[in-house]
Formats: C-alpha cells, structure tokens, sequence
C-alpha cells in the first residue's frame, strides 16, 4: 500500500543523526546516468557522464547547463555533486530521501524544487509516483530523478538538440518551467485514466450494481486520494515559483510559469470533480441496494399474501372431524375452488393497489 | 461525458514543445467568421471581413475598434492577428486550446479574459460548453467564440448600431462589459432549468419515489457538479476586473462591472442552494425506500402473524392420530372455528395496538 | 417554489440593454404611496405626497429629509426621483429589480443599501421575502418598499413623531441604523417560529416517527436553506457600514451599528445550529426507521421460528402412510401435543434469550 | 429548549424604540444585591450595598474599586450606575439583555466584556447557561452577574481578603484576568460531565444497543450544540483581549491572559473531538442495527429454508389420491423421515457453508 | 480514556488562586533524575546531578549547558530551578500541568516550547501521550520530560559525547532542534502502527465483513481522533519557530526547523488521509452489511417463492371432500407431481431471470 509504505520510509531514519544522507527507496541495482547537456542559442553539447568530477568544467563556461541524474541511492556521488555546485547538505539528503512532500525552497543562489511524477502501471493496474528534483541556478539546472531505467524529459532533451522553437534563446528558468509542464501534463494522462475508470463504474452502478462496483468503487476512491494527496501541494509549489521575486526567475518567464499554474488548477478542478462524483456514486449504490432489497421484498410479501391465506383455507378443509357439512356437500369441491380463487385475486388485487407489481 | 473529455483534450497536447499552436476540439469544417465593428458617439460602421489584414487600417483610427471572430480552429489566422495587436503568443495558444479555465490575465496592453458560455440544448437534454475569449485594449476589443454557427453578441450588435443608450458614448471597456453581462445572464436561463427540474423531482419524489427517481437526482447531480465547475471561477474573474488598477478600465465602468459581479455573486448563491436542496433530496429519497421496505414488511408480518398459528392449528385437527376425542365432538368442527377466529381477531387486535395498520 | 421564481425573474431582463429599468415582480395594481418625513431636534413634519417633485423643496432645507415609498413598479416616478437626488441610474435599476443580493455599495455623496425582510404568512404558511433599499445621503434617507399595503416602518414613525429618546438628535444615518435595527429583529420572529417548528417535529419524532414527519423535516430544511440564504449576506452588508469610512455614517453611529451587527451575527448563530439539529433529526429518523423494520422482523421471526416447525410435525401426523405406528399408540395425540408445547416452549427460550422479547 | 428560548428573549423587544431598558429574563422577586470590594497592597475594604450612590466616593480613591452585582433586572439602578461610571446606554442595555453573544467591546475609557458561564444543574440534568458581564476600567472593575442567589466569585474574594500571591499587587485588568479565569476553569467540569457521558454512551452501544441509546445520543448531540455554540465566541473574546492596543491591559497581565486563551483553545479541541466522537457513535448505532437486523434475517430463512421443504413433504404425502403407491409401502413411513431428516442435514449444511452459523 | 482524562486533569486544578505549582497527573513514587551536559567544539561535560543548585555555576560558563529533568512532580524544584534561570513562574506551572497543549510561547530571553510526545504501549495495545518541554535561552536549553523512567534523548546525548557532525559546532537553538527532530520521528513511528492496522482491517473488510471489524474501524478512529489532535497544533509551534524573528534562532538552524516542519505536514498529510480512508472504510462496511442481508433475503425469497405454491396445491389434494374427482384418476398422483415440479421449475427459471441466483 502507498500511504504505509510512505511512514514506512520515514521510520528508517529514525535515531539517525540529523542530514545523514540515507536513501529511503527499495535498494537498487543498475547503475546511475548522468546526462549533461550544455546549451545557449549557438552552441549544444550532450554528453552521458561516468563521473561528477566531468560536469566541473562546464560549470565555467557561459552555456546553460542541465544536468540530469537518474538514480538518487549513491550518496557519495551525490555529495560530491552538491559540494562542486554549492548545495545544501539538508537539500541532499532531501534529493535520496524519496518520500518528500512537493516543496520548494529559496537558498538564494538555487531554488530546490521537490515534484512528484505519477505514470499509471498498465500491468500491475495502479499509479507508480516518483519522485523528481530540481535544482535551478542562474546557468544551471539540475534534474533528478528516482527511476534509473526511464528518462521522462527524453521530449525535451530531443527539442534542445534540434533547437526549434525559443527554448535555446532562453535562460535556465525556462528549461525548468519545460521540464515542470513535462511533468505537470502526465497528471492529466492520469485523470483521463481515472475519469475513463469512473465513467466504465458509473454505466456499470446504472444496469448491474453489484459486489464488484463496490469494490471498484472503493479501489477508485484510494487511487483519487493518492491523486488528491500528489496534486494539492504541487498548487503550492508552482504558485510559490510565479509570485517569487528570486532573481533566479526572469520575468519573460512569468507567464509561462502561469500557464503552467492554470493547468494545475485545472486538474485540481478534474479532482475535485471527480470526488464529488464518486461520493454521489456510493449514494447510487447504497440507495440501489435497498431498493433490490425492497424489491424482492415485494415478492416475498406477494407470495406470502397470497398462498398464507390459501394454505390455511386448505388446511381447514383438510382436518378430520366427524362433523364437517361442508365436506358433504355436493358442490363443496368446486366451491372451495372458486372461494380460494376469489381470495387469490382479492389478494392481488390489493397487491396490485399498492403499486407492488 | 463532460469531465473526461476536458482531460482528452489536454491530454492531446502533452509532448508538443509549448506554445504549439494547436485547437483542442473537434474538426470544424464550417469556415471562420470575421465581424469588424468600429463606432464612436458619433459613428458606426460594420464589416464582415474575409481576411484578417483588413483589420489593421482600424487599428490607427480614432474610432472604438471590436472585432469578432466566430471559430478559432485557424493557428494561422489568430497567428496573424495576434501579430497586428501585439499579443503575446500564449494567449494565442490559450484561445485555441478550448479547454481553459475562466481566468483573467493582465498583460499590461490589454487584458486576457476567458469565459464559458453555457447553453442548454433541448435535442440531447444537456448542457453545452462553450468558451468565450475577450482581449481588451485601450482602444479596442477583440472577442473569440468557438461557435462557428452562433453569434452570441448580436443583440449587443444591434444595441451599438441603433446608437440608444450610453454604449457608443463609453470605451472599450464598457463594450467589454456589455459582452460581459450577456454571458452572465445565459447562466440565470441554465439555473432557471435546474430549477425546474428540480422541482419536477422533488414532487416526484413526494408522491412515487422510485427507481427512475434515482437515476434522474443522479442526472440532476452531475449537471449541477457541471454548473459548479463552471460559475465559481469566473467569480475569481470578474471580481479581478472591479479590483483591477488596470488602467484599461476606466472609473466609470466599475459600478456596472460590479453589477455584473452581483449577478454572479446570485448565480452562485442559487447554485449552491440547489446542491443543499438535491442533497436533502437524496435523504429524502433513501428515507421513503426504507419506509417502504418497512411498510413491506409489515404487510408480510401481520400476514405471517394472522395466518401462522392459524395454519398449524388446522395441521394439528388433519392429523391422522386414532384417538383423538376433539374430532368426535359433535360441535367440535364449529368450536375450532371459533378458536381460530378468536385467535385471528387476537392477532389482528395486537398488530393495531402496535400501530402497524 | 421561492428559488426557482428569483431565477425566473431575472430571466425576464435578458437581451434588453443595460439600465434599463424594469419592475421584475408581479404586476401590482395598487398605487404607490410615498410618505415624507422632515425632521430636527425641535420640528417635525410629516406629508403623504402624490408626486415625486413636491419633494424637492425639502432637500434644501436644514432638516432630515426621510422619504419612504411603498411600491417599486414605477419607472417613470423612481427615474425622476433618482434624478433630483443625483442617483446612479443603476441604483434605480437595482431598486425595481427585487431580486437583488443584499449588499451596501458606497457611491461617495449617498450609500446604497438593499435588503431582504422576512415576514411569515400565517394564511399559506411560508416565508414571504420582501425586499427594501435604503439610499443614505448627508441630510437624506430614501427608503423604498416592495409592498404596497404595509408600511414596516410605521413604528420609527410614531417614535420620530413623539420625539422621545435621540433619534430626533441625531442625523440620517442614526435613522438609518433604526430602520435596520427594525428589519434585523424581524429575523427573530422567524427564527423562533422555525425554533418552534422544530421543537415539535423533534418531539413528533422522539414518540410517533412516521412518513409525514419526513415531509415536515424536509420543509423545515427547504424554509432553513432559504433563511440561510438571506441571513448570510446580511453580516458582510451590516459589518461593511460598521468599518465604513464613508463620512456618511457619524461615529455616534458606529457602536449602534455594531449592536446591529451583534444581533445578525447572532441570528447566524440560530442558523447554523438549526442547520445541525435538522441534520441530526434526519439521522434519528433514519435510525428510527431502521430501528422499526427491525423490530418488526423480530415479530416475524419470532412467529416463523416458532410456528414453522410445529406445522411440519402437524403436517408429519398428517400423512395418510398405511404403517404408521405412532398413530395407532393409545396416547400419541397426547403425546404429539406435549412434543409440540415443548418444542415452542424451546423455541420462545431461544428467542428471549437472543433478547428479541 | 435553550435555543427557541433564546430568541424567544429576543422578540420581546421588538418595536420598542432602541436604548429602551428592558431586562429579557423571567421575572425575578429576589433583590440585586451589590458588593464592592476596594484594595490596593495594603489596603482592603469590602463592602454590601444598598444603594448604588454608596460607590461613588469610591471612584476618587487611589484604590482599585471592584463592584459586583447579582441581578440585572433593575433599569432604574443600572442607569444610575452607568451614569456615575460614565458607561454608555447600549452598555447597559447590553447588560440586562441576557441572550448576548459572548463579546468585547472597546469603548476607550472602558472594555466592555459578555462572556456565558455554564454550570450543570444535577436535578434537572441539564447546562444552565448565566450570563456574565465585566467593565473594565483603569482603576475599577464592574461585574454583572445574572443569578441573584449564586455569586461564582466568592472564592477570588477570599484570595483578595487573604492578600497572598500577586493579586492585591497587580491593577484591575488582573482582577479581570483572575475572574475570566475562574469562568473558562468551569467550562472544563462541564466538559468532563459530558465526556463521561460520552464514555458510558460508548460503552452501552458497544454491548447492547437499542432505543434508548438513540436517545441518549441525540441528547448528547444537542448538549454538545450548546457547547459548542458558548464555547467558540469565547476565544474570539480573549483572544481580542490579548491582542488588546488598550492602555487598560498592562504587559504584565498578557501572559495571564494567553494563558486563559490557551485554556479556552484546550476546550475547543475537546469540544470538537467530542464531536467527531458523537459522529462516530452515531455510525457505530446505525452499523449495529443494520448488523442486527441482519443477524435476525438469517435466523428467519434458516428456519424457512430448513422447514419449507419439509412441510412440502409432509403435505404430499397427506394427500388423498387414492393411488398413492408409496403410501402402501411398508418401509415408507421410516422412508420419508430417512428423506426428510437428509433434507434438513442438507439445508443445514448449506446454510453453514454460507457461514451463517 | 484519553480525552476524559484531560478534562479530569484540568479540573483538579479549579478553584485554586493563579501560579498556584499543581502537578495534574497521577501521584509517582519514583525521583527525579537531572542531568546536565555542558559542551562546546571543544570541551564536552556530563553530570548527573543531585540538586538543582548544581546548575548554577554552568550559567557563567561559556559552554552550551543542556539540563534536562525527567520528571515533573516536584513543585518545590522546579521553582528554585526557575528562579535561577529567570523563568516566569507561569511557565513552571506549565510544565508541571501535564495537560498543555502543545504552544510556543516568547518572552524574550527564552522560548518556552511545550509538545506531545506519542508512544505505542505494545502491552496495552495504546498510544501513550508524554508531554515535553523545552526552555531555549541563548546559552542554555532546558529539557522536561515527563516520564521518570525512560530518557526519549540518550540518542542525542551519546551524539554530542561522540562529537561527530555539526552538533556541537552549533548553539543551543540547533540542540533544540535536534530534540525536536527526534520528537518528530516517534510520530511516523505511531502513523506507520495505524497504517498497518488499517491496511489490515480493508483486507478484513473486503474478505470477510463481520461484527468485530466495526468495533475494530471504531477503536481506530478514535486512536485517529487522538492522533489528529496531537498533531495539528504541532504545526502551528514547529512554524513559529520557523518564522521566529526571535534572536534565540539563529539563520544557520532555520533550514533545519524547516526540515523538520516539513515532516510534521508529511504526517499531517498521512492523517488527513487515514481520516478519508476509515471513513470510506465505514461506507464499504455498511454496504456490505446491506449486501448481506440482501443475499440472505434473495434466499428467503427464493426458497417461500419455490415451496409456498407447492404446499398449497399439496394441502388442496390434503382436503377431505367427498366429492374431489381428481383424487379417484387413476394417475392424478403422478400427475399432481407432474404439475408441482413444473410450477416449481417455473418459479426456478422466474427468479433465475430476476437474477437472484
């Protein structure tokens, strides 16, 4: 489960010194990339690193620098990277720690900024989150990310290398602003899925309320709070960087910031949206439980209504005495016949008043 | 369905550089409409336009210039347009992508406002975004619908060309907001069908609850989340264009912008009464299907109570036993009659002092 | 129904230019009746006037001008009447437009002011908004009333009439303050009535649940939405003219303002806990229902366990078997009867001890 | 009620012109009886008055003058009390008035206080709400109390009389604080009554629910209402009190004061926890009656499902047909009860397979 | 029960003059034990002391001097311990009240800083609440805790010994912080204890729904009460201090109150999300009793649907007529099962259609 799995993380910790680097995540394998790509409107340069000792140079030159880690679990690597670019040990040990809440803090030189990626599992049917850094200078972006395998700014990259469009005539806060719209517009590959999902549950409630649609309904409900717990503070983040004075944040760049912002606000509405739509689905399936009891109640009772009085009638005429004129009658066969039927059709009658049938 | 479709279409754009210009919605075959009013106190004059260059000349004049464009499929077009005003290339993109949430942006030359229409269609018994662009300048206003076929400002059209009123004796600000109020009050005629509605469901309700009852609140519930979604924030923008020092809205619009905000203000009052009112109902609506299901069940027991003992006293007299000396009994077949009759008033008299009929 | 009429009669304006002025209510024949009052501390006149412009020669003179009009549905009079008081046209708009927002809107030289007053129709048994604008100037009051027929100032009258205590001492806003004072404890009379209402539904509830107590609940919750809506913006109205710096309002005035306001706020305080008790009452209605059907089940059960296996063994000794021992024994009918008084005894054991009896 | 008797209070007052003294309580016999105690470090003097003229000599001493009254139903003392005092009218009408919203009012020379003590009547086992009004002056301090009988005072009378700790030393608004104090102190016995309420509510509806539990909690709920509605205002007033600008409240007596608002803070978190203690019970009810009800469900169908069959049985074999050939048989009476008792077995098990049992 | 207990607690203290020194909990045997650990970058001290006045001479020092006291029962200790460091005598009745809610409070020369330490009580099956203290001065950090037995910060302690990090380069406010850190942490402890409980109880929701899961969900909401109310106000104190213009905090330790900010809303997050999760939890539990008793009515119905027919027609051909012709047919028996096995085949396949089985 996510939400344990979180405290979980955080418990490892505990007792330790304060900023002992320590990666919470699950222990990792592959190695760590290092990808640098140095830029400015004439000059693009794209390198895979072996070692942090080759980004000094770069850190000179007048180009943009972006410097994207996949891996965030070798924290001698990391150290060495934040002492050669000046970064605060607290912000390091933020960087391995996988379990921030999305933040962002001003250290006057650099902006850390903490996201949280969500991608939807096909396979294993829930939403992975992961979790990405960036750290943004005056010449310098530093990108990091949880997932050794996956590079999500692959897009980017690919629009730097051909230089279209005015990313390469702008600063690095630019770049940053790309890389946070990158990540901003999967949430909304997300909400298509899980307004897909509600929309299957909600035709699914409306002919065949069952079992399953609760436990569907329960399923989206968890998925929708881990969706509501990754995007409310990302509000926070992006609106902290549009009012930012930090010289760090041009002011060409602004209005992009504030696209970027109106798309968060907008998935925030889709969220809220869709948690007033899966509490009035509940209610939907609550009231149409009762109404199927309250339908074969119906039944029940109709049954009961009818044959109870017959069964009786039958019984009566059934016992042994001695002395039953009835029983001697001609016609009392035919008659008791056509009192019961008589009963029968009073009884349905009376059902049928009701509004039962 | 509304919701997930607004996500679809954003989804669209994910991995396009930014301000890719590109329109969201469906493929519109129907050309563009370009409609150029230009007036004064003391003239008026009225185009339609079929290419957007034949705008610029309006652009030196003294005169108020408004330019209308029904459909905004056309990056090229809005492109060029956007170059003659001096508008920043997000706000073109943001015209196109049909999407947007009501927002209200200064960009210091002109203010960026985007709204949506709602209209109610009678045919598929549903409501119909649509969204409504304004850029507003010192001298002149540009309007963007995405409707190809409707022109919702015709009335205002018609108001500027009789010259009554102080409309031609204003600026453009006051045109911006007649636009404005137009938009505003299409929400009343969409409440006023909630309303009704509403009321139709509630009597309902009161008379026979049943199965389709559900259905329709849950109908009724998802239109009114529609409606939410759609009023709160353009309280957010009218209320920042009767704040806004801006100095494109002159002192004298306030007090009718901020009639605009009452109206507003209304609108969501009532929309917030409806959701209080569907909520009570849905109560309502659970409590009467327990009621019944209760009613039900008392039919079904005084039944079961009447007919029970009744039944099993018939069964113990048709028992075959030799020596049962009841049955012997001259009187005996009239006695058990009495018994059983006394025993079904006995019951009958119980299930009335619990008041269950 | 009270929402969906204030909706209505906004629609009624749709399409028509701004300011023009249109009596939204229901056509009223009866005449408007316009009473002025001229006062200071040592003279006091009082007229009913026919037109609008024998007013005029009060607004020069050193007295306080209060001017109260019964009627709203004259454009012709209030046009000319806004215009000798130098009156926004909007102003006039609002006053005829009856489905107005409370609100308080300073225009500099007067203060316009509109608000609901509630008053119970004991005939048809509802709540009767009706609203009243108040125009506050230096020496001038306007105060303008939906109905015709009633005068729901008539009492400030008397008091001014009288002279006693300082309201002859003080200035047009310490009359405006009366006047409101006198509209705010109209909301008492209401609130207890509600109070009152829903002291014997909970009694209703607390000895005899039934249907109908639902449909009272439901009212209830219908009459407290709509004291709800009206009570609420009456706080930001009141508390807008205690902080106002509109050199209207004296400071003599203020602390009576804010007595003003410690009765709306209040009245807000009754609200929101008759909004609670409603809820609360709904759940023990609920809970009473469900309680209900429950006891009912244990009748039946009751009646099935103990009846049902009885009737089997009945039906057992029923069968017409040729070799059937018991049948023959000399004491079986006997002995059958004490098996089937054991077996309900048992049966009843079981049941009281499940504590269903 | 509390709540309908509340404004109840209010209407009386209705109509009558504003300032009018009229004390709103029921009427009481027993005589106001004032006490005035005058002390400064070395000095202490106590006082029972008969006339309020008695305290005026005591305004001009260097002392700090307490005067307490039990009672405010007396217009023609109150004014005369103010008028020495140089208090203003809507003050003392305030005063008399008891159904005040806790308040604090700055009138420059003096803070004006309302604050509600609630004790708990044990006879009628219900909160009794009394209200307690403070003047506070630079070197007096006047407080009002409702009930004639009770002064809750008593105990900071005999710290003054005793002269230990720093009371005697400090100025008037510690008085103040040490009174205010004492009041918020018996909010937590009110507090603690209704938490041990909750606790055996709790207990009871863990181990046998019923009607009466309903009750009871619908009890509490109101109770809490109650609560809650005196103990919200209260942290707005000392909260307004420590953030005082007055002169009137010395930097020394402040951290006293934050001290009362934590106490009153302490009491809204218990105030709200035991709200959602309240919720949460009532869930818990309604779970246990849906879990009966299910509970006696089962036992019916087990019995109807176990015994149905079996009379079917029985009945068949109870008909007449004259060629029944299993009636002839001369095992077919052990036969059927063979055919019958694996019948039941049958039933029996399948109902324990669906872990009914 | 917790929340009683507060209330209790404070209730002790009723009546008694103002800074009278109460210790609020239950009367411990055990004594109280002082250590003192005086340290710079150079020197490090550490002592168990006797008596309080050993403190003393450390005050002149220039070391950093960390005392901290478990234990907080006696009066008589602590006021001499205040009366050296020049603490208010309220903050020592703080201290010993162990029923503070967690604040932060400034006067000047010290911070004084109360907060709730949680622990799992692994016997008791409960969390249990330790209240701490902290006095931060410039050169002195005084350290209260209220359990005698066990030290919360040996941790630290054997840190500082050791001498490795920054800990002893930094003044008292990072000690302090450090001691904050710690507190944190046991709450992710607790989270992580709830987050397995609840993680347990869906999984035992979702198999196997019964009577105790919901006395389980309850028992877990209230620890979610207690837990919530612990945690929210510790917000407010971590983010004084974080905003603390106070000198006591010096820049250098800002981004680690930050830090430790940071996690306090990672678990107020957590909270948040465990309150949404159990109360979803609830719903998924009602629904499922409702499902229950709707399968164990569908089998009811089924079953009465099935054999009341049939036994009526069996109990018809029971009757004792003389004159019933089908009993003579030579193959009425057959016949009459022939029909009794198609009505029941019928009732079979209707509800087979309603899909009840």
């Amino acid at each position: 489960m996510h939400i344990s799995r979180t405290t979980k993380r955080r418990v490892k910790k505990i007792g330790l010194p304060a900023e002992t680097l320590l990666y919470t995540g699950e222990r990792i394998k592959d190695g760590i990339s290092i990808k640098l790509t140095a830029y400015d409107e004439h000059n693009f340069e794209e390198h895979t690193l072996k070692r942090v000792d080759e980004c000094l140079p770069y850190k000179l030159k007048p180009t943009i620098t972006w410097i994207n880690i996949n891996g965030v679990h070798d924290p001698v690597m990391l150290e060495k990277l934040g002492e050669s670019f000046g970064i605060h040990r607290l912000v390091i040990e933020d960087l391995m720690s996988i379990v921030q809440r999305p933040k962002c803090e001003d250290f006057g030189d650099y902006l850390f900024v903490v996201l949280k990626m969500l991608s939807y599992d096909e396979k294993e049917n829930k939403i992975v989150p992961e979790q990405i850094s960036l750290i943004l200078g005056e010449k310098f972006l530093l990108s990091f990310q949880e997932d050794v395998k996956q590079d999500v700014f692959h897009l980017i990259r690919s629009h730097l290398r051909s230089g279209k469009g005015k990313i390469r005539k702008m600063g690095a806060d630019y770049l940053a602003y790309a890389l946070l719209d990158a990540l901003v517009d999967n949430y909304f590959i997300i909400l298509e899925k899980l307004g897909d999902q509600i929309d299957l549950l909600e035709e699914e409630l409306m002919t065949r309320p069952g079992k399953t649609a609760m436990g569907q309904l329960y399923q989206l409900k968890r998925e929708h709070l881990f969706l509501h717990k990754a995007v409310w503070p990302l509000r926070e983040v992006i609106s902290s960087l549009v009012r930012r004075e930090s010289p760090l944040i041009h002011e060409s760049t602004t209005p992009y910031l504030r696209d970027v912002y109106d798309h968060v606000a907008q998935a925030i509405d889709s969220v809220e949206i869709y948690r007033d739509m899966l509490t009035t689905m509940l209610d939907l399936y609550l009231s149409s439980v009762s109404n199927r009891t309250n339908e074969i109640m119906k039944v029940l009772t109709i049954i009961a209504t009818i044959f109870m009085p017959l069964t009786f009638l039958a019984g009566v005429y059934g016992m042994n005495f001695r002395h039953m004129p009835e029983l001697e009658w001609e016609y009392g066969y035919p008659l008791i016949w056509t009192v019961m039927i008589a009963l029968g059709v009073t009884m349905g009658v009376y059902v049928r008043k009701k509004k039962w049938i």
